[in-house]
């Protein structure tokens, strides 16, 4: 379990409505793109993992749902494996991938995302987004992880660590984020009165606070050797499941805690982050749980400026779930993405300037009132600063 | 990619129709079971791969399907991966399992498979079943493997390789070792008669002959050493996926010639067999696949008595798919807990003696003719023979 890997390619389908496109058209598109990022073909894959949360109950493809969606590309005789963790499916696959590589079985590993959300009946997406929680306990009671985050904004508000006003602010700093973003699905900026005059949802969460329903797919190529065109190496990978935390998500801060053992580095070593805010004022929840900041101090280092794209330590520089949009299974692997070009100087005009460490959360599902899953990777440049 | 990895443990819910089960009820109880025959806890596994196939169609539980199920038994904080790969889910779990083993990463790791097939609507489990095949092509055919299989049965038949008294004969076979397997749906013998007078399904294929709906679980756990309690070391761990073939299941011949290289083996060093027969005379084909026979010798070799319980290579001693019942994503687990048995010389009435070397193939989904997935596995006792 020594063995480096690296991820070596990434590529997107941007993030949108795409009444027209399949979960076979996106996947293919973001597979294409990641193995020429990689330069390589689509022969040098030697195992493949493919997440899918919804395809089942809202396409009718079951079972097989890798299969099918690669095989267009030419992807067929190899292992094929299909995984799912509900909102952390895609980081799942990567953590799967990277083992596939450090373990020396395999030199070239995909991991692909991709979710069909948009299918003529928001009902009906909705309902199978239920089943990121335990469908027996929850029956009826809608999306479960929407009234939690309500709950604990709410407390956060009532003892003064956080005001109304930073909910707006950092939304409307991810959404000016997610309008630099080509990928992103809204690329509209919004002002902070918009936000709060937007549909209320539970408690202090408005629409635009809240992650969209999306289509979309990302693909990353992880391999054993860095290769020519300058490799991202992974430093620390880690998943874990939840255990009966009540409102805390204990699980969030073990696998961050973990990640950084791995990687040998604290929080003030990171350069950028992308975390999972599925309402976009989870991001203060994760500022504490990544050790940003002192319990409670979120919205002071918010108000410092060091999470904007010029501060000290960016997060969500790609717009986050609630601009970028929320493919449930890609969003994990657009993170990667997201951060793989940023540490290579790719990301145009919302780069991070000298970002040599990279920082990913992605959260999935929920179980007595914990994540169910949740991907932490620390990623490292590898070429020149 | 050296470390061995040793089944130390093996588990079920007997295979059957049980309106008062629940996939985690089921789940738990072949986990308990898996981890007591270990001489472990459940706090001792690592990390747990879950495999389901119809879940979320039949059940409503998508995306999160292992927390829910491994909940109960207190499986909660560590890595869970909910893998799906159709009839070959349960399989694919393991090769995970013994991969995170294999690299050092993981001492204790657990694959489970679990299905909840009779729903109270056997429409609704035919249309789910559906999906192991590519939707997009195949909407509404009905099952294609079922078709499928009839025309390579009559193609046999035609060409006097075989006759359909062999197809009720290897029914009858497998009806006969499922009748002393306590975990079997089918425990009731079958005359030739019985069988050919079966409500007629595709071509040459009567009822009988056709692996049933079923509830039921499976597990196994994957250790780094052999402990103390005759754990089965893996000689052999492949999965793959089909590409384009018509009719010939390339990928399960592929499969197996990768499994007999790692190994080191040759067909004729095998004691002992369960292999994948969604329609019992399927068999027939696994061994010309397996190289027990030349090719067209299938037939010839059954008439020999050498696939039987007490001939040179019994195939399917549990009753195979047709006896022991299908629930889609535990089938494969099944196979390795019944010839963990074997291997152990705890297989009772229906045990092969002397079994040292045991082989397991196991197939899903279908895609251009060719199965989605194949997996195989050899195993070899380490106790005293």
């Amino acid at each position: 379990m020594t063995g480096d890997a690296y991820v070596a390619g990434v590529g997107m389908h941007p993030f949108g409505r795409w009444p027209d496109a399949s979960m076979r058209t996106m996947a293919s598109e973001a597979v294409l793109q990641a193995v020429g990022d990689a330069q390589l073909t689509v022969r040098d894959i030697q195992v493949a993992y493919f997440a899918n949360s919804l395809g089942g109950l809202l396409t009718g493809q079951e079972s097989i749902r890798g299969q099918v969606s690669l095989h267009d590309v030419g992807i067929r005789d190899i292992p094929i494996i299909n995984v799912e963790n509900a909102c952390a499916s895609g980081s799942t696959a990567l953590w799967l991938a990277i083992r596939a590589v450090r373990s020396g079985e395999f030199r070239v590993a995909l991991a692909v995302g991709v979710e069909k959300m948009f299918v003529g009946d928001t009902q009906r997406t909705l309902s199978a987004l239920q089943t990121a929680a335990d469908t027996e306990a929850t029956a009826g009671q809608g999306l479960q992880f929407v009234a939690l985050y309500a709950m604990r904004l709410e407390e956060a508000i009532r003892t003064g660590a956080l005001t109304t006003e930073h909910l707006a602010k950092v939304t409307t700093k991810n959404k000016r984020n997610g309008s630099l973003n080509p990928y992103a699905q809204f690329r509209k900026l919004m002002t902070e009165g918009e936000v709060l005059a937007g549909r209320p949802i539970a408690g202090p969460l408005t629409l635009p606070m809240v992650s969209a329903i999306s289509d979309g797919a990302a693909a990353v190529i992880v391999t054993a050797s860095p290769g020519s065109n300058g490799a991202v190496r992974v430093r620390a990978s880690v998943l874990s499941s939840g255990a009966v935390d009540g409102l805390g998500e204990l699980v969030v801060r073990r696998a961050i805690a973990l990640a950084y053992e791995e990687a040998g580095i604290g929080p003030e070593e990171l350069n950028v982050a992308e975390v999972h805010d599925a309402v976009s004022p989870a991001e203060f929840f994760r500022y504490e749980e990544m050790g940003l900041c002192p319990a409670g101090g979120a919205g002071e280092l918010f108000d410092s400026g060091a999470t904007g794209l010029s501060g000290r330590i960016p997060v969500n520089p790609s717009g986050g779930l609630s601009a970028r949009g929320h493919p449930v299974a890609a969003t994990g692997l657009a993170q990667i993405s997201e951060l793989a070009w940023q540490l290579r100087g790719q990301a145009g005009a919302r780069q991070v300037t000298g970002a040599r460490i990279a920082f990913a959360q992605n959260s999935g599902g929920w179980l007595d009132g914990d994540a169910a899953a949740c991907a932490v990777h620390i990623l490292e440049a590898t070429n020149a600063a």
